[in-house]
């Protein structure tokens, strides 16, 4: 079954033949025809959720798992620009979500008629492409736009450089109008993506720089975990004069690194600094969590900067950017690996690298009670092969300051760093995902996007630990706001209030925990067991911005006794 | 005490000399040096709203009471992507918000820095007009271009035609530097807005045709509470060519007219229509809820449409339009009010109208609990001096069955029909009235905004009504969707739950209800006291649309008896 209309049959035998698995629709009645055809196809996985603004970034969950293009369907009205914030996040993240909203036709734009607003190119900024449909496709010539729109937008979505697009239809009623079969299935097509590499004359001079540097700066930023990547990430790591730096959302699992760069900058006077600085810098991948490196780098860093990317953009993260390099990462970084020579730059940082961490872990135990502890143990006791979506935007800087662990997946929406769609993110992931997601949530993060467990998808996998230390205290950590009486209000949105009954109500188990020896027997009990549930750790009345500095000074000094 | 930064101090301070006395803040960081200087400011107002979303439709409920501009104020990032839906919908019901974005310095867009996103321009499609204000304001020219581009806000957003402004404002580090006084306080500059009249000669051929028309329809749309307009449409209606209708969200209070425009309808047959269809239309106002007199006047006018409006837009909702006149609408009404001339066209209908009225209410009481009786229940008992805001979108639809009460005063997003934010609308309405604000809202679009409710504005003065009929009930009264299978998933988002956690999380007193009788004690308790209470009302175990229909089958019978 599916509609009578047929740039809708086109748009859904498109979209199918290309490969599309997974649709999330919201509510509505605009869009009918889609969601109708997309309901009664036997390939298509169609979850609904009501509010379009999660609706978007649990699609965004399941692209980042399944690494394919997921539809969204929703009806006319605002209900699109709800989707704002996670196209801006997916866009970012390079992520193919495939946003269909469907319209009134365009010459009822501002007639005042209900739920009509202007839909064409609303999400503009942050999409890759943007299509109207034509339901009046009875010239050839139409049918044949529809289609190709279509075929464009699916390529765009999933080019060498991903990202989300935007289909906006235009329908008349009656909207409802189902037939049996297709009428007429469309030529397929396909696009088949080079891969870019360099030859050998233009690898030659990268290659030789290699062998002629002592220091070799690599540090990888946000993407989806690449096997290849990260072995050749995990090779080139082995060379003497190459230090690199991972966040934890660069999913690199091989080789030596510096998975805490905060914790190890944290550490360095200015002489620290001048012998850290490198001669060469090579980034990879998308954004980084650190705001130390940045800050550095950028004060210091005199050297060549190349990028690297397959899309060739050149993200001039630290104002120094010398080498765009448009090509597959991995090839290059492979390329580059038989440039051997003898320094000690890397052998420097991977030492201390581990001696922090011991010390980090017995500063944070001696430092008691408190958010650095909560981390702490989350870090440690989570369960292998759970995959991690870290909440913005304390969680996800703390969980930097502990050791990566290789038998985890690290994910969190840092394209833009917004908290309007972690728990969405992390429910949309689950509802798709063979592992368990365990989301990792400030309480201001976890009330704004409670909307995220507002569903009927199954959520089995999905596991949710909220950090409820009573207001944004990340404003507390970084510089600045706690020096004005009108901060606890203005930038904390501090409350006193718990998750309980969010969780009561959208029947989910519940544990609240406020002590270490609590806490770890609620991590056994969140992952025992088959179904969702929640623990809410309460560090509300204890100064955590305080141990948190506090660990620094503690750190530092058992590094470097006076 | 205000910020250092001479860009901000110039924003500040010519929004206050304009008048701005309401600020609605989302907590954040980038945004500092605006937000400490309105916190500091003593002629502002305050209020922080944690979700963006919610925080856009809060200060349109502050706008839609106070008719003055209300300045949002949110953080860089995905945040102002939040602010979308209410600005699409303060565009479309012209209401006067003046959303303020901080954001990273233009040099940064795209380089992976944390919330950074394409802020510049992203609310482009609905606001009346959007800047980007320039920290580096060393040159005098800067500084006037500067001050300009927020006088020209303020009176973009207060004009004939007015409507939301996005100011944009890239903002260097360090950001919470404060200074005691202001060091230049900008000149002042006002403007003085003419009023659109007609002259003697432009208004004659229009008082010659009124006069010489038999059947005048009038009909007022979506607008502000405005008594000289009122008044005037109330001594035009008592002309007996001139037959007026009006939504409730006309907020037109004086005169014989028709309240119930469905109900009117839904009793003609063909010949009934056609005896009805007006030689001349006249409308006013914004967008009409009733889809009847819609589809009606598209099928059957065909005599003259002049669209009446101050800043002279013409919306042609019935494809027919032919006079655009931009006149200050009570003025032009008031010069038609001398030519009455003989005929009934008045008279037939406002007795159809009065005798309906009693055969609705005896039939919806007759045909038992459901969500009929409950709307005329609570249409009929609600205090006087309440405000209403009506949700989207069965509420208002059932409450425009029941006869206008003019000793109410009702609101609706009605701009785009949305319901992402009518909690939040009326909890910013309420935060700020003197009468009590009376929220009325289905299941759905409750639990949708649910973040209306988070935040630590006073509502003593918000009661909510909750009529829980376990889904999106709107897709079984609308024709369509109850032919199909999946309607029940895929646009009514049917469910079992229920609001009282939800209630208990925000502190707000509850109580369930699902009889007539526990409802009238309800309405009681509900307006006893000084707090915020809500009653949810259970009706989904009701055929609520059976229920409907029957009704109008049964006026129908009771009206024409065979």
């Amino acid at each position: 079954m599916q509609s009578d209309k047929s740039v809708v049959q086109d748009l859904i035998a498109v979209l199918t033949q290309r490969g599309l698995r997974y649709a999330v629709v919201s509510p509505g009645s605009r869009h009918a025809p889609v969601s109708l055809s997309l309901w009664h196809h036997p390939d298509i996985e169609l979850t609904v959720i009501p509010d379009e603004r999660a609706a978007g970034y649990f699609a965004l969950g399941i692209a980042q798992y399944t690494h394919q293009p997921v539809a969204l369907v929703c009806t006319s009205g605002t209900a699109l620009s709800n989707y704002g914030p996670a196209a801006a996040e997916a866009f970012y993240q390079q992520l193919p979500l495939i946003f269909i909203s469907a319209d009134r036709p365009a010459e009822w734009v501002d007639q005042g008629d209900g739920q009509t607003i202007r839909q064409s190119g609303l999400l503009d900024r942050h999409v890759r492409a943007s299509f109207d449909l034509m339901q009046d496709d009875d010239h050839h010539d139409i049918k044949w736009f529809n289609r190709r729109m279509v075929h464009e937008a699916w390529e765009a979505a999933t080019s060498l450089q991903p990202g989300p697009v935007h289909l906006n239809i235009g329908l008349r009623e009656p909207l409802y109008q189902l037939i049996e079969s297709h009428t007429e299935t469309p030529r397929p097509r396909k696009k088949v993506q080079g891969i870019p590499a360099l030859n050998s004359t233009q690898l030659a001079p990268y290659q030789e720089t290699i062998a002629a540097t002592e220091k070799v700066l690599v540090i990888v930023g946000q993407q989806a975990f690449d096997a290849q990547l990260s072995e050749a990430v995990g090779r080139f790591s082995a060379l003497e004069q190459v230090l690199v730096l991972t966040e934890t959302t660069s999913n690199i699992r091989h080789g030596e690194r510096v998975s805490c760069i905060d914790r190890l900058i944290m550490t360095f006077d200015d002489e620290d600094e001048n012998a850290f600085i490198p001669e060469l810098l090579i980034t990879i991948g998308g954004q980084l969590i650190s705001k130390k490196i940045k800050a550095l780098l950028r004060r210091k860093f005199k050297g060549a900067h190349w990028h690297i990317s397959a899309d060739g953009t050149g993200m001039d993260t630290f104002q120094r950017l010398t080498d765009v390099i448009a090509c597959e990462p991995s090839l290059f970084v492979t390329a580059l690996t038989e440039s051997n020579r003898t320094s000690t730059y890397h052998h420097i940082y991977y030492n201390l690298h581990t001696r922090l961490s011991s010390l980090e872990i017995s500063t944070a135990e001696a430092l008691g009670w408190s958010d650095l502890l909560v981390f702490r143990h989350l870090t440690a006791r989570i369960p292998a092969s759970t995959i991690l979506q870290m909440g913005n935007s304390s969680v996800v800087r703390y969980i930097q300051l502990f050791d990566q662990r290789d038998d985890l997946r690290y994910y969190g929406n840092r394209g833009t760093s917004g908290i309007d769609g972690c728990t969405s993110t992390a429910s949309g992931m689950a509802s798709c995902a063979e592992e368990i997601v365990t989301l990792i949530s400030g309480d201001i993060a976890f009330f704004y996007d409670i909307n995220g467990l507002w569903h009927q998808a199954p959520r089995n996998m999905l596991r949710v630990v909220v950090i409820n230390n009573g207001g944004g205290n990340i404003f507390r950590i970084i510089d600045g706001p706690s020096t004005t009486e009108a901060s606890a209000t203005v930038f904390e949105a501090a409350h006193q209030q718990n998750a309980s009954q969010l969780a009561a109500h959208f029947g989910i188990t519940y544990r609240a925990v406020d002590s270490a020896k609590a806490l770890d027997a609620a991590i056994e009990w969140l992952y025992a067991g088959e179904q969702c549930k929640l623990i809410e750790v309460f560090t509300r009345d204890v100064a955590n911005e305080d141990i948190l500095k506090q660990s620094f000074r503690e750190i530092k000094k058992r590094l470097k006794p006076e």
